[in-house]
């Protein structure tokens, strides 16, 4: 395309429009993460002359294109909500405007990164919403694809609320708290389980957390019980056990039995192994006695919705509003901007979709400028900043939008004006066809 | 544990077994990927200095345990299927013996790499066989998890034997032919559809696909029919039309008709847009006139399997044979081996798993040796290689073990060696918790 665009001389500006076009199963909002990530690879867009070599032995490309591509940078400028934001369907998260083969080169990297970014955002909130308070550590590392998104679940499930990583990178790179406990493999290690607990509680008498089904949790839980009591004797505190399979909801009652016969209230117990919000629901909701919970796999590959149907879509040519038709895939035209209504407890009541220049009060714009000239306004904002828009996103929905299962549609209108362009422009574009 | 184990003088050899315990939803075999990114990030391992300081700030490790670790490499030895072997649930895919840090430190990574590399090999693998010879190209770059995962996504796909790749990197680094058809925008960015067949025609008069549903599909083919006419006028052949949404049954026979009628027998329909094995599958079993097909986001992330039940499990420390005994998860104690049966035509016929050290003859051994002294024993393999290896995988597996839904289940045993290895040790452990 870029050949093309280049052998015509096509270089006006072009505006993208990247957004949902419909929720996931059982989801009614999303939160939008990725876009810090994105803005960086925009600025570092450049073809260096390894691969300019190698598109030159395609045979595909003429060389003054080449050459072109090899001076290309991204000169564009950028509208996005800021990182962690709570978005819906149909809404612009990000808009593109640069030259079009600029514009058009950024599609794959622009998707790529904010879909499954928001996606983990998404379920990893779901799953803050879930535990009503409860820490949750993300343990996900070892089943997402690939360690880039490793990185990222971490960062996106930090920014949602979860409390630790045991991802020892993302915790040195995102400032995120690690956090880790012992395998089975660490148990199977020692001549016996008892052993195991005994030499972790030598090692860390402050940070101790035994796993306790590697044999079998009721007999875990005894011997936890009984090593706790030598940590007492020595003056120190087991922090924690941890149930990782069977039945949650009953073995997490019967272990606080244990524990508390014992006299050791103070020891909390994390459970993990499977769980994702639906689970942390049901368990919260039951009471069983879980103080923390640990989750991996179904989260970090978003497991119920592991893709979404975002899109990135050029809206406007060289000034002139362009639009798709493709049956159940149409897209609107024009350079938009998201208004949000809030009542006056604070709760989001409703988000008008209008054109950019447009102003419907009261809304509150969301898309802000992020990139002027290719060049980021203002820096990667701190996490901790992130993770508070996420809490502030969440508590501005009321409880029918956050429904784990078939939520309420939160509602979403376009302006007349939009919908006038919209009726305007298909119908130019029908009457073309048909002659 | 790492930190445990140092303190504790534990420094002995373990094993650890690489498997998944159970195939996700109708799935009846995988094809195994992720071996060779694996065996590289064995041979990285190491802990540079600026990580180290940051384990020092987290004040959990002592200072000895931390100069350890700055000079710790992989040091141990890897016995594995070779890339691309088609695999079953229960039997070891990879096998680490390595002093225990060491083979514990790398769970993370042999998971991470290889869980997510199966799950889109075999994905891929089904899609190959639905499609009964029809080209497939990788269209999933824009909605993995990641760009890692977009780069593995398109060598899964060509090692299960897609033809092409829309990743450019990807077919630079790994030698895929590179494909690429025009998006909706290209189309939008002209006056009109006409025009934006006839820019493209110009710039690519022998490799031209034209998107046919921006607009109206049916309406598209008569535009595209009458821009081949005009090609064929300078002596070119217009390639192939492109249908990216609605009825794909349907539409294909209408262009099909559309085409023919305009005598451009020659040019071929490439279906994309949502497709899968299933609907790959559905189509050439309905007979659509579809000669290739283009797969993204549900083969990329592995849409109703993103995560398979994969485990690293150590089966054997300082020779002494251990197992975990949790509900549901028991393990089995000692380093394996693969036995695979055929029939006098070259069909798999059963797997039998047994001890490293047992012969089970005429089964031929599948896990081979592959690192030793923590150096890889060969160099990467050719992809070809490992796409021939997956084709004749795929070759002797018998329909039902192939069905899409609901396949058969393969048969896998276990030697009595291991039977009653795996009854001694968990006999030994009840004994040892119930005293």
């Amino acid at each position: 395309m870029g050949q093309s665009y280049f052998s015509e001389g096509m270089a006006h500006e072009a505006t993208f429009s990247l957004y949902m076009r419909d929720y996931p199963p059982d989801r009614g909002y999303m939160v939008a993460a990725g876009i810090d990530d994105t803005l960086d690879c925009l600025n570092a867009l450049a073809f260096d002359p390894t691969n300019i070599d190698y598109l030159r032995t395609t045979g595909i490309f003429t060389g003054d294109f080449l050459e072109f591509l090899a001076a290309t940078r991204f000169t564009g400028s950028v509208r996005a909500v800021p990182e962690g934001s709570v978005v819906f369907a149909d809404a612009p998260i990000m808009e593109i405007s640069a030259p079009i083969i600029e514009a058009q080169l950024v599609e794959t990297i622009v998707i790529n990164q904010i879909q499954y970014q928001t996606l983990l955002a998404t379920k990893s909130a779901r799953c803050v919403l879930a535990a009503q308070g409860r820490a949750i550590a993300d343990f996900a590392s070892r089943r997402t694809h690939g360690t880039e998104a490793a990185l990222a679940m971490a960062r996106a499930s930090y920014i949602a609320g979860f409390a630790a990583t045991s991802n020892v990178l993302a915790a040195r790179r995102y400032e995120i708290p690690p956090a880790g406990t012992m395998a089975h493999s660490y148990i199977t290690g020692f001549s016996s389980e008892i052993e195991a607990f005994r030499a972790y509680a030598r090692m860390f008498p402050a940070r101790s957390i035994f796993l306790l089904d590697t044999y079998d949790t009721i007999s875990g839980a005894r011997n936890a019980a009984l090593v706790a009591g030598e940590m007492e004797d020595a003056g120190h505190r087991l922090t924690a056990v941890r149930l990782d399979s069977g039945d949650l909801d009953h073995l997490s009652r019967q272990v606080r039995s244990i524990l508390d016969e014992a006299n050791l209230g103070y020891v909390r117990i994390l459970a993990s192994g499977g769980l994702d919000e639906y689970e942390i629901e049901r368990l919260v909701n039951n009471g069983a006695p879980i103080d923390m919970f640990g989750v991996g796999t179904r989260v970090g590959v978003s497991g119920d919705a592991p893709w979404c149907d975002m899109v990135y879509k050029m809206v406007c040519y060289d000034d002139r509003p362009v639009m798709k038709l493709s049956g159940g895939k149409e897209s609107m035209p024009g350079s938009k901007q998201i208004f949000r209504h809030f009542d006056s407890s604070g709760l989001m009541t409703g988000d008008v979709i209008a054109l950019a220049y447009e102003n419907i009060a009261p809304g509150r714009p969301l898309l802000a400028e992020a990139m002027t000239n290719g060049q980021r306004i203002s820096p990667r904002e701190n996490l901790a900043v992130v993770r508070q828009r996420v809490a502030e996103g969440a508590a501005g929905l009321s409880p029918p939008y956050q429904r784990l299962r078939e939520p309420a549609r939160y509602p979403v209108e376009f302006s007349s004006t939009i919908q006038e362009l919209t009726q305007h422009t298909r119908e130019q574009l029908v009457a073309s066809i048909n002659t």
